[in-house]
């Protein structure tokens, strides 16, 4: 590591996290279950495939436009699981708590991770709390893991992207990092961002249902879409083009990325995703995601081609192109 | 609630823990397997049982005599999956890292939670790194959630206690507690005591492979046996009555729990098990126990009755008894 202490960085899901990831974790738990890197690693039980994942989530503020860190918790983890292709079933949630913190924001919290769960089908079969004194944590920190069983005859990876692949997304990117930063720097606008904070397995599994040949789902949140495309493109050793002028952004999300610096590519999503299928399919999957509530935006934002030597390629407005690097991970802490 | 904000105690595994689950949790999130209350939660999925659990660790200090962070995290969600019969398989490892925590700590203690993954046979599959910023956390939180295969034929629930059976205990109490306490205090005994913090699938598999009929198992953790043992009776519906004279306690235990006026009842094990079977098993038990290095110090520290209004009962060295209370949860915090 080139630092010896952690830095924000280290957690944003960018260059920095994934240099973490391989040179003091990896290294000590080597399998192959988890060197797949996957959203949730896939695991042959006696039954057939599980799916299990697991996520912290540390967002600040904890109630934020459209949402709160319980619906995120649960919605997290469930679409982690839904992008393996495996329908959520069990949830687990540990709280860790800071001493003062009001019991009526917990009941709220928990109370909206309650009806995400309803939402999404699973029911939260275990649990934890710890409570930790003031100042040792920034009022409440939750952990969910949760266990899917994976489709029948679906393989999805984040290696099996190929050339001739379309790239779509279910919708607007950047709302949820837009949301909760717009709340955490009182920045306000004339329309306020809403984040999309939503468990997606009923819009994953109507796009499986197609029966169309998909090579990669992904849910685009720390590092947005930026991370999510540079890592499908390096483990499957293509490069990514998208295409600027067709990618769905909000005025509302554009005017405040512009304001705050940021590109809108690496912002956090929390109720999106990213399909990647052969270009012959694209139009089923497009249709089945516009069928959906959560899918109605969804679009073809680019294509897969053979390795150019980089990963992620935006085509601009103008005719250009500019390589989308990996964010390093350090422009949006706190966002899930 | 009693109170309209979290304290230590909340956190502590005793009366007010549970107050806050029955009161805040259990309401919005009801449900078959999580009412069970078990250390894991058993599942029926397509393939046969499951057992699910989650602990997040919030140790302080994190490096202790016998262990660290890393090694509890393991060994503690390891044991919850034992206890319920399941032979654990799968674990997740989620880490909330505070900005400016050292590198080769983080190293130190993946490397100790792989050790323990690897002395127990289980692998991590999945993982998440969050980074809060400076003061926002206590150097490193960990959760680990763990999916287990329940044992075909064994059933073990906290409720099975009956009238007629036997308590067994796998060594030596408050082991764990005293460790961190003496540690975290700064207090120094002549022999120093070490925390028994191990995982114990295999002695639990050693048990079970005695084909004895096991009622329950427990791990006697936060609120130690006296918490675990009140949970049993109150959900049998019994009256478990405790012989003091034949606890497996230290001398150095002892001295310390007398110096930190704590009922070594109350303190924390981390490498443990409470057996109850019927009676006529407790010798296949004991033996069984005692050939495996982890329980080579296992006995028989009481029995269950009808209830006597009661749930824990100690009957004292000097021919009296005295009622053993659920800890309320504000004497050890942080201990795991």
């Amino acid at each position: 590591m080139r630092d010896d202490v952690i830095v924000l960085a280290h957690g944003g899901g960018g260059t920095l996290g994934r240099a973490l990831l391989e040179e003091v974790i990896l290294p000590e738990l080597a399998n192959d279950a988890l060197a797949e890197l996957g959203d949730a690693a896939v695991i042959e039980s006696p039954g057939g495939r599980l799916a299990f994942t697991t996520d912290s989530f540390v967002v600040k503020p904890l109630f934020f436009r459209g949402g709160d860190i319980g619906r995120l918790a649960v919605s997290g983890t469930v679409n982690d699981l839904a992008v393996t292709g495996a329908r959520p079933m069990w949830l687990s949630l540990g709280l860790v708590i800071e001493e003062g913190f009001a019991v009526a924001d917990l009941r709220r919290i928990v109370g909206s991770a309650a009806a995400a769960a309803r939402e999404s089908g699973v029911e939260v079969v275990c649990g934890d709390t710890k409570v930790v004194g003031r100042g040792e944590a920034d009022g409440i920190f939750i952990n969910t893991s949760g266990v899917g069983v994976v489709r029948e005859g679906v393989v999805l990876s984040p290696s099996a992207a190929r050339p001739g692949d379309a790239v779509i997304v279910s919708g607007g990117l950047g709302e949820h990092g837009i949301a909760v930063m717009s709340e955490r720097e009182g920045i306000s606008f004339e329309t306020p961002v809403i984040s999309d904070v939503a468990p997606l397995w009923g819009l994953v599994d109507a796009v499986l249902s197609t029966g169309a040949d998909i090579h990669v789902m992904r849910d685009p949140t720390r590092g947005g879409a930026a991370a999510s495309l540079n890592e499908i493109a390096g483990a499957s050793g293509v490069t990514i083009a998208l295409n600027e002028e067709s990618l769905p952004v909000s005025a509302e999300v554009s005017a405040a990325c512009d304001m705050l610096g940021l590109d809108v590519l690496s912002v956090a999503n929390e109720g999106k995703v990213l399909v990647i299928c052969p270009e012959a399919e694209a139009d089923r999957v497009l249709s089945a995601c516009r069928r959906h509530p959560l899918g109605d935006r969804a679009c073809l934002i680019g294509s897969v081609g053979e390795s150019r030597g980089v990963d992620l390629i935006l085509e601009t407005a103008f005719g250009g192109e500019r390589v989308v690097e990996m964010p390093y991970g350090e422009s949006l802490p706190r966002i899930c």
